[in-house]
């Protein structure tokens, strides 16, 4: 790719216009996917103005502590606003970022002040073409009709083994254009500057189409945006109060007054259900106080229990709605929730499939965390639980492989107050990414188990014991918290004293005081149990050298899951019989 | 979808041609993809005459114990060769059986005998199309000219969360005419059976390019074959008596005696190189006495340096040689080499990336790990060791989260003679998949590893002490290995006794006796730690209550890896000061 007709064309067409006020709500989105122009990246963010890129950092590329490392991060240095290192994540936050202007625009716009109207750019290479991810988020793009969504495919037939002859002879157009897409084709893209704003033209004539042009050899795209929002914003807020209310909340990112108090209020007379169930009724009730709520499933709306009631789908027609329905796509789903994300602080996208399938996902949802997208990840089906499905779906890694995940939180919630609480911490956490594992089955709603304990990631809900020495300590997660309890009863009515501790969310406990920690885990106890349907891996750290561990570590199977369940110990008995052991 | 019509050109066409015979070696293959008939897939094995599905085992679907789990298993039910389970793993295994026919024809097939002739027929429906993986396989299905690959697509309008109206609306047909197949369109699939069967002669009568049939509503497929294969084969080895031998080998996965001679013997005074090219060393010389080695990089053999020297490139036209070049496509690359290797024991598949795209990659690994399919992944720049790429492309843990995943051997190699041991390991274990994760920088060949070593999971490589109690037991695996010896070096200057210890498998360490197990970390040793280049979570097994772990608990930074390593203590001084403070 030439960089210098590119830069020239960026610069001069857009990055003048508003240079020094890079974070202005209705600017135009460029997006550039992985190796292009790590370095042009920064050389126009330098020339456009933003401080943090000054001539020396440009000198300090790839160095230690330099605002330019080797891939541009969003959380490293201003201006840059998504994280695209793996190929195919670009794309799919462009899909995202233009979804979030198509709802907003939908929401707020009136017929005399068009408040939200910008432009998302982004660059392809043939690596990013060959990245299913690519066409997952394209073929959503196509479908939903994103018609200001504009992507230039840099036609240079090159990727990083070499000629892509080798490997990629597909017709990009002809697969764009099946996917619902405008397609263009700068044929002479090396000094045909005046055919790339034609192009651009071209493409924005277009409205009810996203558009790629293909262009051969080099690219470059302009954008005619004025710093005239602020004025148009004062006049709308006159007009439309209430609207703009709302609006300047999703901008900034403020939740309303009192919102954790719309979550359900669960007690032990509660019904008993599965934590999939609570989690819709949480987020029905989230979505009637935070107005930047926005989601949807894979393809398992009704496995996820992920619909809001009281709102419709988001599509083509549609985009004011909030109920997004991202087909089997679950890649390209987590990376356009991260664009959705990072597009305005207020918006919380949340998506959903089975946890097992996170495996489909993991690229985009370790984006999430590296970028500090605050993507609420809804993973139901989180066990052997689910039963007859059998091992293909059953989860047994997947725990101890978020827990070691950099700036995820990993919550598996027991019962409703718990379930309530994830989505109270998760809302919170605009910069940490949460994931909640909800059972298929039904859990009853326990003693002792509450919000506020939730959010200390780990905390005692029973135990007759005094003086912070139980005989016993039986740790536990989810829909297992429910046989630790059993257990503790067993052992109580035998003179024993337990403590049941519930370890929802591992990565808040270890942020707790050491004291707190001491207050649950007194190292002078060492009798130790966790029981936990999943890979016993990890649980070490808290049960320490003399306790014992209950876990899965092999595949599960098919059969209704109280069977499974008993068929590889995950019971009461054996959590008694690993007490007595100690 | 009617299963009636399917049911019955499946069993007239294809079954009864040669029921008895169900596991010889020149059968078409059938690829049933998720959601597609687990129910009717067993129902026709047993017509079929598979004594593993009787009668009982119908009425057991989905219980315990039963040769008919709720997704069909390769290791649970006979007949079935591959695992479909999640979306999109069937079509892009059909893909790697296709792959395997057509290069083996390639090799083996002579002007006067066809001893490798098959058709592999897949059906798909509106969930798999979603996938990204579908169309990363069929884009190379596309590119490689598999004209044997016959994929019948359920036109059927739903999934699970409903009409595909909501989120599917692409031109599918389309879409596989850009990535270069052939299409038909059988309308009326519910009678249409002269429909069907005319559609799949035209199929085969294209033999350079796959064939889609979109049929609508229901489908079904027929193979003439007969069971005369034996009877050919005695004749091709009567006239090609060294092909027959060697094609032998492959069909029942005997190993060449003495094969693992052939691994590069390396010393202490072997240059210090890094795992990643002392890996292509092992490769290549492996390739020359394993018949049945195969494989690629997606796009990153020069990174990951898995070329084999002596042999061209897999393509369209040349499907005799045997580097494959999968392009972008991480998740098709290891389905597809899961298709490989379940369609003859002897063909062992290899594939490459960064380790830290196994996210992209996951669902066909754990499908590996579940079904049974020894694939080799070699995943190199293993850690913040490969520098100036920055955090997006560092791995941190993912160490754990594969050790985590059942019937995985993860490796992590120190030097030439452990990777050696590593490929020795992974060519010997056909139904556990492994992982060998390479370093990009350059290692010194360490005293006390070795092959021998390497099979125990965890070693002793060097030991100051006597009486199994030394001062301290330093842990470590792959690059850190160095380190811990530096750490040994100092601290027996200092006086102290020290053992250290590669553990450079972990699954494999497990699986030792106890008396092993107390001979590398006896019991009475407390003062223990660990050192390793990613998250920590885990080591507590190792380590105990009372030991230390060092590593990288957060994501990892854009800088050359000695300057990375100093500034997140991964040094010998932190392993000297952690012992001392114990």
């Amino acid at each position: 790719m030439g960089c210098a007709p590119m830069g020239h064309i960026l610069y001069d067409e857009v990055m003048r216009y508003n240079p020094k006020n890079p974070y202005w709500f209705n600017r135009d989105r460029f997006v550039l996917s992985a190796g292009h122009g790590c370095m042009l990246q920064y050389a126009l963010l330098h020339l456009a103005g933003y401080d943090a890129v000054k001539e020396e950092d440009l000198k300090q590329f790839r160095q230690w502590g330099s605002s330019t490392p080797g891939h541009p991060e969003n959380f490293e240095t201003p201006g840059v606003e998504v994280t695209t290192g793996p190929l195919g994540q670009g794309i799919a936050n462009a899909v995202g970022l233009a979804l979030a202007e198509k709802h907003l625009a939908a929401r707020f716009n009136k017929p005399d002040s068009e408040i939200v109207d910008h432009y998302t750019y982004c660059i392809v290479g043939d690596g990013c073409n060959m990245e299913g991810i690519l066409t997952e988020a394209c073929s959503l793009a196509g479908h939903w009709g994103l018609g200001k969504l504009i992507v230039f495919y840099d036609d240079n037939h090159i990727s990083i083994d070499g000629d892509t002859e080798i490997a990629f002879t597909e017709d990009v157009s002809g697969r764009f254009e099946a996917l619902g897409w405008h397609t263009l084709w700068v044929k002479n893209g090396n000094d045909g500057y005046d055919e790339i704003r034609k192009a651009i033209q071209e493409a924005k004539s277009v409205t009810d189409k996203p558009t790629m042009i293909k262009v051969t050899t080099t690219i470059g795209f302009g954008s005619p945006n004025k710093a005239d929002w602020d004025a148009k914003f004062a006049q709308y807020e006159q007009k439309y109060p209430e609207d703009a209310a709302t609006l300047k909340s999703i901008i900034t990112g403020e939740l309303p007054a009192g919102w954790a108090d719309a979550l359900p209020q669960y007690t032990t007379e509660s019904p008993a259900d599965a934590t999939r169930n609570l989690s819709q009724q949480c987020l029905n009730a989230l979505a009637k106080v935070v107005p930047g709520l926005i989601g949807g499933s894979a393809d398992l709306a009704s496995s996820n229990m992920t619909l809001l009631k009281m709102f419709g789908d988001f599509q083509k027609d549609t985009p004011e709605e909030r109920n997004v329905r991202f087909g089997v796509r679950e890649h390209g789903m987590g990376a356009i929730c991260n664009g959705i994300a990072l597009h305005t602080p207020g918006l919380i996208p949340y998506c959903a499939t089975f946890f097992v399938f996170t495996d489909y996902m993991r690229g985009a949802m370790r984006i999430s965390a590296l970028s500090e997208a605050g993507v609420i990840y809804v993973m139901t089906h989180d066990s052997i639980g689910l039963g007859e499905d059998g091992p293909t779906h059953q989860p047994i890694e997947h725990l101890v492989s978020f827990r070691a995940m950099p700036n995820m939180l990993m919550f598996r919630p027991a019962d409703g107050k718990e379930t309530a609480g994830a989505y109270k911490v998760a809302v919170l956490n605009r910069k940490r990414p949460s994931i909640l594992a909800l059972s298929r089955q039904k859990l009853p709603h326990l003693p002792g188990t509450s919000i506020e304990g939730v959010a200390k990631g780990g905390y005692t809900i029973s135990d007759n014991s005094t003086g912070n020495k139980p005989d016993y300590i039986i740790m536990s997660t989810g829909s297992e918290v429910e046989i630790a309890v059993k257990a503790a009863e067993e052992l109580t009515k035998e003179g024993k004293t337990v403590r049941v501790v519930s370890f929802v969310c591992w990565e808040l406990f270890d942020e707790q005081s050491d004291e707190y920690k001491e207050s649950v885990l007194p190292e002078a106890v060492t009798a130790r149990i966790s029981i936990e349907a999943g890979s016993t891996l990890g649980w070490q750290k808290y049960v320490g050298s003399k306790g014992k561990t209950i876990g899965i570590d092999k595949f599960g199977a098919s059969a209704p899951a109280p069977k499974i369940y008993k068929e590889y110990g995950i019971t009461a008995e054996n959590v008694i019989a690993a007490a007595k052991s100690l």
